[in-house]
């Protein structure tokens, strides 16, 4: 028999097809639902709802790879199988973070504001110290690229255990040694209770006047007064944020005027870049429901991701 | 015996050293020298007026990748073997054409002038159709980098003879229609009387409203005047140019104000970057000098490059 599977909005005609290039069968809104896939932009409370609804889940599909927001739901109905995107949007989030470390490294910023012609200034990737810290899709994408300019590339995550391609890797309790040995650190890393603010103060004191940050992640995982402190006062060079904390930054926020500072408003994996993307997963994901696999990206609700 | 190569300027330590590296022996001005060694910044007429004071040279190596500004002069000493730094630069060069591709495809320029969240926009290179003009070192590196990131790669080039790491090689009678099939034109071509406004109305015509131009190689190679009414009315969406013409950009030039236009200052391979790579070069021609060897990147004088 056929799994069957709702679609939240219950009018998403792009989830409702994937479900069914997966093999699902795409149930009404109070049939009794063995599955559901949640569309982007619904809310934790519309989810908990339709949750509540239907006892009977085993499985719930969510459109994020960073789930930090559904933490408590997913405790709450902890016998549900929940599932993230985690690793599916890796391509364009690595891509936006070369996009960033390149656009800091020769001085785009400056350029792009620029009504003259200006001084020589840029240094290349190639054989450059770099950090990525996180060891999820998104980083080991990172890290892959950034192989393919010739960076030396160090990895620091959670387990001791080596990141594909890179030429080393250290936990976290090594975190400032690797800062000060880094020329460009992107921070990759999942959000949790354990990893908010994990670039502070004390972390952006230990990376080199020269380095660059860059931020694909979550905005708390860096602590934004510290970054503001440290932009104006030179203890790096500059940085770059696709998430911001708070988020949207706000008119009138600090790093709107810092020079040395540059945003994007969350564009690294926009709505048109993943729905195709999210779409695969789905699909992928109802075909190993029904055939009894494991599925892709099973949140750790202990981990947080 | 060992080969006297004289540098230009004399005092110029680094050169001096690079020589002695391949196993040259320094030759002071006025000495009989068998090579002469060119240093950044010297002027065709300072060649000039030392390679008229030592017949017996059987080798100049300049400084520079592109030619064209010591072409009347090599063709009045066309006894010499001339060598340029064709292929030793294409690292940085290469990764700034990267840097200028995804800074217009992330939409960077807009938001380093930005001082609100705005709307998402951007388009990801994988799966992208680029087109690469030109097959020398920096077009092959370029194109390397573009494969890295995924995109599909066509070459652009004046002999039929596939590149290595595209997808597609074709010829330049066959431009208009490859301009028409690409979202981003890299333009990485040597400048020649032959490629002098090789992008003119016509092929911007040909573009998509949706593409973007990338110029790393040299300003002429774009028609300027062209190329900001094709910005003005939207026959393309953006270009990026390390190289201008005239160069450097005057203030005042309509495209320091045109928004679609970001402009880096010849800083693809900045001095810093490129001096270890030209000292490489340097010693590994002296070597093959010494030993007989055919030297790297003679340059083709009927072509010109």
């Amino acid at each position: 028999v056929a799994k069957i599977i709702g679609v939240l909005p219950a009018d998403d005609r792009g989830l409702a097809e994937a479900v069914r290039r997966g093999g699902g069968k795409v149930g009404a809104p109070g049939a009794g639902l063995d599955g559901l896939v949640v569309a982007f932009g619904t809310t934790p409370d519309q989810v908990r709802a339709a949750v509540a609804d239907h006892p009977g889940l085993s499985w719930v599909q969510l459109p994020l790879a960073g789930v930090d927001t559904y933490l408590d739901l997913m405790r709450e109905r902890s016998g549900t199988v929940w599932t993230s995107t985690k690793g599916a949007y890796a391509g364009p989030v690595g891509e936006h973070a070369l996009a960033l470390t390149l656009a800091l490294l020769r001085h785009l910023p400056e350029r792009a504001r620029a009504a003259s012609w200006g001084k020589p200034a840029g240094t290349p990737l190639a054989d450059l110290e770099t950090l990525v810290i996180g060891a999820g899709g998104v980083a080991l994408e990172t890290v892959r690229l950034l192989k393919a300019f010739g960076a030396r590339v160090t990895v620091v995550r959670r387990r001791a255990e080596p990141a594909e391609h890179a030429d080393r890797t250290s936990t976290g309790e090594h975190l400032r040694e690797r800062l000060a040995e880094a020329e460009v650190v992107v921070v990759a890393a999942a959000l949790t209770t354990g990893t908010r603010h994990l670039i502070g103060e004390r972390e952006l004191a230990a990376m080199r006047p020269s380095a660059v940050l860059v931020n694909v992640a979550r905005g708390p995982l860096v602590d934004t007064a510290a970054l503001v402190a440290a932009l104006r006062a030179g203890t790096i060079r500059a940085a770059a944020l696709d998430v911001t904390d708070p988020e949207p930054l706000p008119d009138g926020h600090p790093l709107w005027s810092e020079p040395a500072a540059l945003i994007t408003p969350h564009t690294a994996d926009t709505y048109e870049m993943i729905t195709p993307l999210f779409h695969e997963r789905i699909a992928d994901n109802v075909a190993r429901f029904a055939a009894g696999k494991e599925l892709t990206a099973v949140v750790d609700l202990e981990a947080g991701y």
